[in-house]
């Protein structure tokens, strides 16, 4: 909670010092990249995971493994690309919302947790996989779920 | 170590947006208040602690029950005043700074971890008891140990 409450006054921060919503999702984005590049050793290290064989196995590393270790909840993952590199991780619930209501009218376009997509993009860099990382979709913003979505920017023969 | 690197990103941000070392010390701990104030609630619903009878009893809660359940560590406490309303919580080990080797020089008066110390004054103001919280040593500044002091602000018999 001291965490969640903690981003909560972070995303406040930002929301003061940046008009546009897309600049607040660019931000948390880029710090969440630069967080997700110093996590990915503590990972490796506790986790003790070996080399993933395909990226549907990256995929379920990081729903069952990291977001279990890190954030206490477990994402279903399903792939949704018939080349084979694009996931989802779908979160019935995230516990980094947990004080937040709903989003003010005026940040309809906030991505609140946009962190975690370059926390995600940061950790795979480190182990040489590039990729994209993006909410999909956000119960805050009034969908059912909240999904990220994944895609591996190689090929999965690679 | 999410929580961690969050926040070494926050107060990074922070530093940007102030120049002033004494702007981001106020800042962080107007935030941590507002944390406190929100944070007390899930504390008394999850800890189950009942109301403290004294000024000492109090601060061996804060220290025992909710850094514990918050930072996952003990301080040691000791009473500094003969009035019994001024303690110390001694961290020999601060998790919160896990990941920062030193203050930059040119950051020398930064209380890096000063959220902790609004945290702790809102979540008092919230049962009723006024106190100043500050860093009284920092292992971040080439301390010993890491110590808060709490000075509860109404006599101890009222």
């Amino acid at each position: 909670e001291l965490f969640v409450l903690t981003y909560g006054a972070l995303v406040a921060q930002l929301c003061k010092d940046y008009e546009k919503d897309e600049d607040v999702n660019t931000y948390l984005d880029r710090m969440g990249y630069g967080i997700g590049v110093r996590l990915i050793d503590d990972f490796l290290a506790r986790s003790a995971v070996k080399k993933c064989r395909s990226y549907s196995e990256t995929a379920d590393v990081i729903a069952q493994v990291a977001f279990k270790m890190y954030l206490g909840v477990t994402p279903s993952v399903s792939c949704s690309s018939a080349a084979g590199n694009e996931f989802s991780l779908i979160l019935d619930k995230n516990p980094l919302v947990d004080f937040v209501e709903e989003l003010p009218a005026e940040r309809a376009s906030l991505c609140y947790c946009n962190l975690l997509c370059g926390v995600i993009r940061g950790a795979l860099e480190m182990v040489h996989l590039a990729a994209e990382v993006t909410f999909l979709q956000d119960r805050l913003k009034g969908d059912a779920v909240t999904e990220i979505g994944i895609t591996f920017l190689r090929k999965a023969e690679d």
